[in-house]
């Protein structure tokens, strides 16, 4: 049973008959005809993130982060956040008012509100964050078009250094930047805003640079050929791949939780103070391609499976 | 560590900023400027409910309709619902379609959309839905008036009688409607359209007459008390009562998940159709009172406490 069945099982189940939504279930969130754009995000200890070394305001900033990131890829400003916690045993209020304090430095940063939510016992202890924005337009997974370029926000692939750093205790001090992408990754409200006026499709990378093209490519109905070449490697996931034997570009392409804008437009001109870097481009066809020394071959999505355990 | 402990921590630290949010955390659902309501809901297995004599169909049922019952209880109409799946080890797709037909059923019954949501792996099988709904006015707990009366919308306590009976494995044909009421309740969309015009505050019944009808006295800081000769007893809660040595009155005040509608009103007129009981006033002051055999007492609520083990 993969994400992907269940998906295609409850669209088909599911079409939409109120006029007032214009989009469902298929992008980062769907979206009301006022402009209101709605994501849910659920997390859970041992999943999606690990306690031995997160703290928890580092919780709640990490996934209030990533709840927001649907938002952002939408080019949606945020509005508010509903928290349904789902309470372990021996969880107390300090633990609770620890995870608040985390949301709370995302809060005054982008300006939204906390709204609601609920909170229950549970097996275990977890949460699920129901984000709500607002953009005049919005951009989707489904409008890349033959001979737009594809473009990222910033480096891939440190998150998931972060992760590996911290869980085999490596030294912190070289994976600074990892590290930082791992606990605290910020939505990428700013750069959205600099990019939504260029971009003709939107996903953030949360699933890892493959999967999330794909997504791009299946949704768009287009080819989508990613120029290894053009890559750009951050330092700390060039020296932490060497020092593990790892290929630089297999680990970006199966690597996650980055939340970067990758996007595909027809022309992207310099952004003051932004790093975006070009990767790729979008051609007529399907299915997505991996172009490096010269030949361009076909490849399957290495990202992350939500199901898989 | 409380539930309302959490709520009034979050509520302090998180005052409303956005000019288009009219209600945050307190009430039944948030309500923005537009209309719009939003609630989450969450439920675990083991917590929320007994997959030994669940079935999947109810339990998709059962938490659909507890997470509308909020947008009844605020006299909204439901737009759509996003549900994010927690996935245990060994779930097949087959239990994902089964607990989503329990959605299609309510879905076609109240023309309310599904739209999206997540599906995560996690340390036990739960949900949760984010339901959204529409109103021009909401009807909120803060409204009871002195001189208003205490209404509900059928018999309270069936769903807990059904509980148990389901549980101890009881004669079914003896709980027909405890039974159903607690598989498949029915969020009270008819009953709240045709009673908003009188209400001055309501809230659904889920935690417990004693309990919501608290919620409902503190959050209009008024003082509520119950009228425990016309509090309806269910010829089925009577049975069980009976056999089981509790006091009707004692279970009743008890008992959550009925998810009818408890509202204040100056004055009902009858309800072609309807099934409406007043079972008590408001007064000036604060506080819960229980008027028995022409003794007026103060009570504590007995209802269901979220985090209690």
């Amino acid at each position: 049973m993969s994400e992907l069945e269940i998906i295609e099982y409850i669209r088909k189940q599911f079409p939409i008959r109120n006029k007032e939504i214009v989009k469902g279930i298929g992008d980062d969130g769907m979206v009301f005809r006022n402009g209101y754009v709605v994501s849910v995000d659920s997390f859970y200890e041992g999943v999606h993130f690990d306690r031995t070394y997160y703290t928890m305001e580092a919780i709640g900033h990490h996934t209030m982060a990533a709840a927001l990131s649907d938002l952002a890829a939408m080019g949606a400003r945020p509005v508010c956040a509903l928290v349904s916690l789902c309470c372990a045993a021996g969880m107390r209020l300090e633990d609770i008012k620890a995870l608040y304090s985390g949301f709370k430095v995302l809060s005054k940063r982008y300006g939204f509100d906390i709204t609601g939510g609920d909170v229950v016992r549970g097996p275990g202890f977890g949460l699920s964050i129901t984000v709500i924005g607002k953009a005049r337009s919005v951009m989707e997974r489904s409008g890349a078009r033959p001979g737009d370029g594809l473009y990222v926000t910033n480096f891939l692939g440190l998150a998931e250094v972060g992760r590996h750093v911290l869980r085999d205790k490596l030294l912190h001090k070289e994976y600074r930047d990892s590290i930082k992408q791992h606990l605290f990754p910020e939505p990428r409200f700013h750069e959205a805003r600099s990019i939504k006026k260029y971009a003709s499709a939107c996903i953030d990378t949360s699933d890892g640079l493959s999967t999330d093209a794909m997504h791009l490519a299946e949704e768009s109905k287009v080819r989508i050929i990613i120029d290894a070449e053009h890559i750009p490697i951050h330092s700390e996931v060039g020296e932490f791949c060497t020092n593990h034997h790892i290929d630089a570009l297999d680990h970006i392409l199966a690597s996650g939780e980055d939340f970067e804008l990758l996007f595909t437009a027809g022309n992207v001109p310099r952004q003051p103070g932004l790093k975006i870097f070009k990767i790729g481009h979008v051609e007529k066809g399907r299915g997505l391609y991996l172009s490096q020394k010269g030949r361009t071959i076909l490849i399957t999505p290495t990202g992350y499976e939500h199901l898989k355990p």
